[in-house]
This record gives C-alpha cells, sequence and structure tokens, in this order.
C-alpha cells in the first residue's frame, strides 16, 4: 500500500482526488491537510465523507507530510505549491503538484505567464510534465510532477498528432474552450453565485489564460520550434466538463479517414482516449466521471480547416484522475489502477 | 463470478446497472438485452460504454438468458416484466426485477394501482420485497425479488423507525418528494423536453401515483395494520436524485435527541443508511452517486410536528444500487460489494 | 408621471423593481441608492442596463429622496429599513418597504422571529400589508407598504378561501415551498456557489423560517383566531420561481368542483390569479417572468386531504410586482399598469 | 392597428412572436394558425397564455390569413413556410418569413445548402434580408422579409465592421457558436432530452449548418466579394441565448481602441446594438429577454488576432423580436416599439 498525503484536500481537486484515492486498492490515504479548515473532519466539509473513517485535517507542513506518506499531492494554489514543495521533495516524498508551480521547462514562461518570479527554478528541471500520453517514459521515473493544466490537458492531446506531424499550419490554431465552474474552484465569487451563471454564459481571460502557455510548451515541443496560438476560455453553467474546439489550416489537403487512422496510430493502446468514429463528435456526457479524453476529428474541406473536438471531465482527466494516473505509473502500478471509470452518462 | 444478465439495458435504470456492475469484483456480464435496440452495441446508444468489450444487444429472451446467466436483472416496463419473469424463475435463474411487478404481497393491490390483472400472482408468493434493511433475511433465501421504487425507497426508509415504534399518528402522514427527470425515464416525452423542464419544476400525479401503493404496503406492515396516506410527487430540472420531506404528528411530545437514538438503533449497522447530526439535513448532493440514503430528522415543537428529510440517488439507491445490494445478499456476497461509492459532490 | 424612488436598488429585488418601472408608463424613476455601489452607474452593477439613462447611485439618504421621489421602495435588509423608514414617513413620501419590519401588526411577533426589538413599533399602525387580494381597500389609503415575502405571497393565496370558508381544519395545515436561489439574494454563500447548489436541492429553516409568521399572521386573520402551521423552506437550482404545496385536511368531505367554484369566487376579478382548471396543476413556467400566482386544486379523497399547489416568481409577486402593484392601488393609478407581464414560458 | 397573424405560432419562436405581440401597442392580433394544435386555445397548449383572450387556433391557410390581417408572420419550418407565402403575397399581404426560404439573393445557395430547388425563386427577387442594421432603406419598402437566422444575427453583426473597412483577412475567419436549447425547437429529439443534454454539451454540424450560407452572403457583400468562412454551432443546456466567438487575423497591426471607434462608428444610432467598453466582454444574461446583440471587441496582438465576442436572445433579436423591429420598418412604427425590453439579468 502506497501512503498518501493530500495537501490542499478540502478544494474541489482536492476532494476528488479524495473521492478517487478511497476507491484505489494501493492507496492508502494517511494525511490530509487544508490551510481552512485544519482540525476539522473532511466529513464536516464535505459531508458525502459521512461515515469513511479519515484522517483529521491538518494544517500544511511539509514535515509532519513527509513522515507518514509516500507521496504527497499538492492541491494548493500556485505560488504556494512552490513554498512547500523543496521541502517534501528534500526529504524524498514523491510529489504530485496540481497547481501550475512545476509544469515549465523554462522559469521565464512562468514568470511571464504568472507575473513573479519561480521560488525554485532549479526544481523545475527535476519536474516532469505529468502528461502520460505524451511523456510516460519520464514520469516513471519522476519524483516530481507537475500535474496539467485541465484545459491543457484537453487541449494538446486533441492537437498532439497533427502538429508532430506537420499536418497544420501551426500559426492558424486557434483553440476555443468551454469549462464547467468547478474549473473555477470552490472559492466565492461572483461569476459563481448560482444566479450569475445559471442560465448564463461568458468569454473570459481572452488572450491572457495561463493555460495558453503550457499549451504552447506541449505542441512547441512536439513541433520542435515555438508555437504561439490563439487560445479562449469560456465558462458554462454546468459543474463538470471542458469541450475544446480546435482549428487549425492544414498544410497539405486534409483526408478525415488518413487523420483518423493517424490520431489511432498516435493514441495506440492509450488507455484513457478514445477516438471517435468519423462523422462522430465527443460530447461532454461521454467523458464525465471518467478519466477519459474523447476525440472528434473533422475536416471541412470547404474551407480547409481541421476542426477537432475534444472533451475531458476537468477535475478527473483535467486534475484528479491524471495525477493519480501520474502516481500509479511512479509507483510501478498499473497505469489504469482505480481509474477504470465509467462515465456517468445519466 | 457470476454470470449476469441484463434485460432492458438501455433504459437508464438498466444503463446505470451495467456501469455499476462493470466495476463489480463478482459480476461477469453474459447477456444484455433491449427491446429498441437489437443487435446494436451498447457504445452505440450510450458512447461513453465506447473501448468496454460488452455483449451485442439481445432480444428480451428468457431461454437464452437462462442458459447464459445466474442472475437476470429485468429493467423492463411493468407489465412486460411480469411476461418474461415466470420463464426464468421456472429455469432456476435468479431474477431481480425493477419494475412494479413483483413488489407486491397482494395482487389485488396491484390491480387497484396499475389498473389491470396481474399476470402471475401465484409467483407474487414467492417474490420478496427488495429493501434490505427491512426484508434481509427473508432476501437471502429468494430467487424472485421486487426491487423497490425510487420515491419508495426515499419515503419508507424515512418513516419506517417512527412507524414501527408507533411514535407518530399515522393519518397524518404527508410526503412531498422531489425527482429529478431520470426517474421519468429515456423515453422522450413533452415533459422532460429540456426548455419545458429548465429552470421550471411541477407537482403531479397527486393522490394516484403508484409508489404510493408500496408505501403505504411497508409502512403498514411495520405498523400492524394498514396506513394510508398523502404523497405528492414533484418533477425537479435536475437529473438525478430524490428527497422527500415527510410530515407526521408524534402521539406524544417528540423530543429530537430520542428521534435521533431510535433512527441510530434502527438503523444500526446499516451500510447505506446516514442519519445527520442534530440541527443537520441532507441534500441532493450528500447522496447522488452513491448507494446511500441520508436521513435527517427534525421536531418542530409549536407546531407539534416531526419533520424528515430523507435523500436518495434515485438511480442507484432508488434502482440499480439497491438491486444490486439484493443480489449480494442472494448470492452470499458481502452486501456492499461494488457499491461503496462516495457521492460525487461537485 | 410618479417620481419614484429605490433605495437597495443593487440587490436583486432592487434591480428587478427597476426593470419593471422603467417600462411603467406612469413612472420616472428619479433616485436610486446603494450601500455597496454609491457613486457608480446601474449598467456597471447590471450591465444589462447599459444604454439607459439613469441616475447615478446614490447613498441611502431619507433627506435627499424625499426631495427628489413621491414614493420610495427600500428593498434593503431588514433592519436597515426599519431606521430610515421613519425619516421617509415623516416626509411625506409614500413608501413600499420590501423588507419584513413593516409586515406586521403585532411589534411582538416581529421580536419573537426577528429576535429584536421593532425600532418603530409605533409606525407599525400606519403600515399596510401590501397584499392586494386581501388588503386592497386599505392599501388605497395607505402611505407606508409592508409589501409581503416571497414564500408568503405564494402561501397564503393558496389556502386564503380554504381557511376564510373554515372548509379545512387549521391544526393540519402543512406548506412544503420550494424557491429558485435568487430568493437568496445577490450577497456570495457557499449555498449558492454554483457547484455547491446546481443538481443538487436542500429544505433549510425547519420550523423557523421567518415568512411563517407572516402566514400564520394573515391566515389568522382570515380565520379570525390564530393560526400555527407547519411550512418547510427548500432551495432549488434555478434562478426564478416559487412553487408551494399545501396540505390540509378538510373539515367535511370535499368535493373539487365545489372548492373550484369557491376559488373562483374568492378571487373573482383578481387579475393576477389564476386558478386551473380541474384536474391542472401549475407550473413554475407558467408563471415566472409575470406578476402571477397559479393555484391548482386537488381533493384526494382516499386519504381526505385537500392539496393546493401554488406558483409565483419570487421576484415579481413575490416582490417588485407587487410592490409596483401597490404603489399603482396607491397612486389610483390602473392597478395592472406596467405589469401585463406574460410569463416567459420558453 | 396593424392586424396580424401567426402561422405556426405553436412552435417556440411563434410563441415568443405571440408574448412580445400583445405588449405593442400598434399590435392586433387577429389571426392564429397551427398545423398541430388547430381548433385548441392557445393557453391550452402554453398555459402562460391563461387569461388571455386570444383568436382559437386555425388551420394554416393562405386566404383565411389575408383577409384578417395586414402582417403575417410565417415561424413555419422552411419549405412549408415556401408554400404558403406565394399566395399571401398575392393577396397583397405584408409577409415576414422566420424561416429559410426568403432569406438568399441565390437560389443556387439555398439549393447547395437545403438539398432541394425553391419552390418560388421568382419571389426571391422580392424579399429583402430583415436585419435592419445591414438594410434598414430595403426593408422600409419590402414587403416580404426573410427574417434572419439566430446564428446568422449574432455573427454577421459581430464581423461586419471588420468585413466593410477591410480589417480582415477573409480567409481566416473563425466563428464559434454556442446556443441555447430553443434553438431547437418545440420537437422532441433525443438531444433535447432533458437527462441527455443537462450538464452536457457538444458540437454539431460542423461545416455543415444552414447558417453558415446565411453569413456567408451577407459577410460576402459587405466584402464586395465571395467569402467562406468556418462555423462551429454547439449546443448548451441552457434554454435562451448564442454566444459567438469570432477569430479573424487582421490585414495590418490592430488596436483596440480603433476598432471600437469603428465599431461605435458602424453602429451608430442602432437602438439594439451594445458595444462593450474596452476590456469588457457581453455576457448572456446581459441581453437574454431582449431585442440586443451586445458585441465586445479583443485583440490578441501577441498572436495577431482579432477576437469578437457577441451575444443576443435567439428567440428575440434572433426571430420574434427581430421579426417585429422588421414590421415596425415595415409599418412606418418607431423601430424600437413592443422591443424595449430590459434583460432579465436574474
Amino acid at each position: 500500500m502506497i501512503r498518501i498525503g493530500i495537501m490542499g484536500v478540502t478544494g474541489y481537486a482536492g476532494a476528488e482526488l479524495l473521492r478517487l484515492l478511497l476507491a484505489h486498492p494501493q492507496a492508502h490515504v494517511t494525511y490530509l491537510a487544508s490551510h481552512s479548515f485544519e482540525g476539522k473532519q473532511m466529513s464536516s466539509v464535505y459531508p458525502g465523507f459521512a461515515g469513511i473513517s479519515l484522517p483529521t485535517l491538518e494544517t500544511v507542513d511539509a514535515e509532519a507530510a513527509a513522515e507518514k506518506c509516500d507521496v504527497v499531492f499538492t492541491a494548493l494554489p500556485h505560488g504556494v505549491s512552490g513554498e512547500v514543495i523543496p521541502a517534501l521533495y528534500k526529504k524524498g516524498v514523491a510529489v504530485i503538484d496540481l497547481s501550475g508551480d512545476f509544469r515549465y521547462d523554462d522559469p521565464e514562461v512562468y514568470k511571464t505567464w504568472y507575473g513573479f518570479e519561480h521560488s525554485s527554478p532549479e526544481l523545475l528541471k527535476e519536474s516532469v510534465y505529468g502528461m502520460p500520453e505524451l511523456h510516460r517514459e519520464k514520469i516513471k521515473s519522476a519524483r516530481l510532477i507537475g500535474n496539467p493544466g485541465c484545459y491543457t490537458t484537453c487541449s494538446i492531446l486533441a492537437l498532439a498528432p497533427l502538429v508532430k506531424h506537420r499536418l497544420i499550419d501551426v500559426q492558424s490554431i486557434v483553440i476555443d474552450a468551454k469549462s464547467g465552474a468547478s474549473g473555477a474552484g470552490r472559492g466565492l465569487s461572483e461569476q459563481t453565485h448560482f444566479c450569475e451563471l445559471d442560465e448564463s454564459m461568458k468569454a473570459y481571460g481572452i488572450g491572457t489564460h495561463r493555460h495558453t502557455s503550457e499549451i504552447e510548451q506541449e505542441l512547441g515541443c512536439l513541433n520542435g520550434a515555438p508555437i504561439q496560438l490563439s487560445f479562449t476560455p469560456h465558462l458554462l453553467p454546468i459543474k463538470r466538463g471542458i469541450l475544446a474546439t480546435s482549428y487549425a489550416k492544414p498544410t497539405s489537403a486534409a483526408n478525415v479517414d488518413e487523420l483518423l487512422g493517424l490520431y489511432g496510430e498516435f493514441f495506440k493502446g492509450e488507455p484513457f482516449v478514445t477516438i471517435c468514429a468519423k462523422g462522430k463528435l465527443p460530447e461532454l456526457k461521454h467523458v464525465v466521471g471518467s478519466n477519459r479524453v474523447s476525440i472528434g476529428v473533422c475536416v471541412d474541406a470547404r474551407v480547409n480547416r481541421v476542426i477537432v473536438v475534444s472533451c475531458i471531465d476537468n477535475l478527473i482527466k483535467g486534475a484528479a484522475g491524471q495525477a493519480i494516473q501520474n502516481m500509479n505509473i511512479v509507483f510501478g502500478l498499473e497505469e489504469t489502477m482505480g481509474l477504470e471509470l465509467i462515465p456517468w452518462q445519466i
């Protein structure tokens, strides 16, 4: 059994991690920490955990966590993660960080998009970007994982085969992404006040959303040269799910059968990637509740565009589920362990 | 491994059964049947099952099912269940029926509420009402289970301790129940057309909902004498969940601490029943996604009433989950096997 | 033209008042005040008011308001209303208060349910309970109106004919009411955080909701003797609308045709009351967007119960619309002026 | 008073037309027709019309309509409109058609996108595309109006100033549009069954949605040369509203201040167009319930893109409201008459 700690367990990603880990056959949750609810029981914050024996919520403390855990998931705000992780790392604990702090190869990129200097740039060299479909081998030997962002996961996987094979003009990429409100977290805000969001919708952060930089880093890596793309997030009046619609001009006449073949090849053997049959498109209900990404590929020959629609559950494949997938890889477990979740569908 | 068949697997309860059984360590799904989608794959109806190896959908046929299965779940419309079950039963297959056909002790009650003669009244004597909290012992040796209705489960468990201990005037019982739209099933109807239900709500079937008769049967049994009560269902603009608010006059001055003690005692050891602490009430999000019922008890001394609020997931504890719980009992498995589901919460 | 002021215009009831008054042919909005947004434009808080010429938001000040207005709507928190209204009243301005402060005949009732002494009990004698269907004559000559609560309006109108005509046992009344989230206001709270409410539902304030006391006051008045009843509010994952299901035992055998005749008689000529035909029930979509209350009456003879289902838009008939209806009466205008709103339906 | 008929009044656009026309000071509704509900009252289909005196629903008949009406709104399916309109037109009645049948200059375009020959191509020469912001002068003297589609209205107005002034590379245009479910109409379908859409979302009709051709026609006209663009619609789990996010590459370095100035100039005096201030974006709640389009303009210099976000209420500015706006123009009334609707906001 792997001894597990979660810092920031009372946030939505943290709570989802806990929910999933409690059903994981090799996970033994030994440490839970929360800035806001220290000393309380998890069930007093989330009554759905009633009746389940869990550690009392502790204060966030690297020392205590390192003693009790083989791996610590840090689901803390960016910046805050960066403070506690070096101590954890030094103690030899494996760390899977759900913030943006350890997702970058280049501390300058972090500074540009997050607005301040990275607090431990030397650790960035140790950390691995935790997207198994792209970096499985590196993840196996990593002890510090920067778990990808939610929009990021949905966008990168949608475009990776096209970029890798130079099939699209990378300057033409437009990603129009739509997310449920859980992505905005548990903190109260006007935009997630029920009557302000229900039956409404909005775009936000046009050209400035931090996840843009992650997508550019990973696609740029596949491209072998930097990429800059247009990314627009939208807030939906639902709880879970991200749907991204990605547009690009093919470099030569695109054929949907060939593209589908290519996607099938690229993701061959991937346990959590579904490529829709020709003419089919993914919907949120096909993935929400699961660790899957579902991808549909279209060619609009009339206007010379490839359009890719991709869906994930932002709290699972976009956060907690992918984090567990990374843990499974790091600890040499079956990669799908605890993650064979069928979407809720209804 | 238990070989399992589901008839009516493409309805919402059937699909949920399949989703849950695929995660059950002792379940081996060998037969799936659907009136409407014979010859198709489940994933063509519910794309969330993509990538999972499943039997092709067959026509509903007792003979074929009996050969392939140790137990068959019938998630067919009432009346239709009644036609196929006798043949299954004769073949020695265990049957767990999710329709209303085998929930009644008395065929006259069935006739009164369903409007026609029961097609196999002799089998009603063999069938057991599948509510483990009330009939666990009988279920153990049963081969034909009438799985309880959704409103029914939520209502009976809310009031059982009060009725059993003669603490309320049974003539004063009012149950005001609210259900998500999945309870109305997958069939298209005006009332469940998105724009007709979203942001709206209604009461329906006042005084005539068939689940009333189930509640009266089971509470009457606990009471030792017939009970007639007022039951009003409402349709909510959500997918899953039932919340029932039950009102009754106590026979003597009620004390909430005593009542909570009594509920605790009544449901002692029950794996799926949560009694809320004094002053707390259940919400749908505390149970949806799980097989739990959560119950909150209040006393309004000013107006001399006991008010009990209870919540379930209508597709799990109100249908598929309870059906699996019954299967576990019938087959001598751990009762919670495959059902240790934590509510989704977010 | 009537010169109109709104104090607390940035709350949901205040904003709805403004929206409706801008379409009222005799209303001239001259003064808007907000504690939180002084100095700003209404359109900066609610962008839907963009392009409409409106007074800048001022601080809440009786003196300033009295100079500019013939009538002031106070949509302030209870307690706060009580502080500013005496000064307005002294200045001779008509006041329509949407808080609970001037809804009571007896300051002791206020104290019991609101937890502190009423600050101007002498003014309670001047104020009239602004429910035109019950108090139209008194409203005509009033200068201070306590505008009824939302749950209250929906509940009182549902039961008034039965209580007035002594057709029900008043000790048997149970009101189970369900409200959209706008009733909880614009202030941020965990319970109205999108992901906490969406797809969920809860009961709250059992036996303690302040609107209970208003319902008891008005029904008691119709009864000619005090009434105590059981009232339970529920929070729905929708924006607008209240649906109340009221239960009572008839004093003698009830006949639905007779009851419907009686309701028709009681509400004869009422412009905003719809009595559903026999066998029909109101749904939220039949009233939301309008100033209507729609009422359906059922008899469940089997269990000797009368069940009344009633619906309103909590922000219109339950707040802003009824306030305008009161203004129309006070100023001798056509009662329906500015309120001939057809429900949104879709 | 203008005598008004609506054919297809029981569809969502038809019902919304009726709701709005009942509040229009110059409208007198004299004829209502419905294929499905002939002989019934509108209030039996939409109970929200209870208590309002309305003509009984008749069969769709040009003769009868022409006798009773000065203008007929045809809210019938495409193809069906094309059959009845020639007869209406010959009788001298003004016709405002909400289907796609009379929106095209070129019958070949109609054939390409609708799949069959236009039934009265000669009438296409008489019809005017009813978008007042582009064709007000022509509308004044028209007697047959092709009322624009919902996606169309939202998309064309978003891009018209950019195309008109040659500020974008028209080959780079991508429109990602999201619509509420009322756009899919009142007919039952799996995709709009409540449990299939609620909390989900999907893209559909990629590269094939008929509204694409309308957008291309109108923008091509402004461009002075044909345009082909990428248009992707999405279905949202809400009732009303369209939000379109449009992307294009500027032909020279774009400056947001200049662009906003240009938009302000282009739409100067337009009563229903709101241009958001710099840095602000429209949300559905800013327009739903009104006849407005709200437009926000962004420049993402880093990736050299102009991004325009636009919102409308699909049933009002996207259908019924714009139809009334056209009627007002045709009949020489104040263009805003009956349309001074403030968005619902809450």
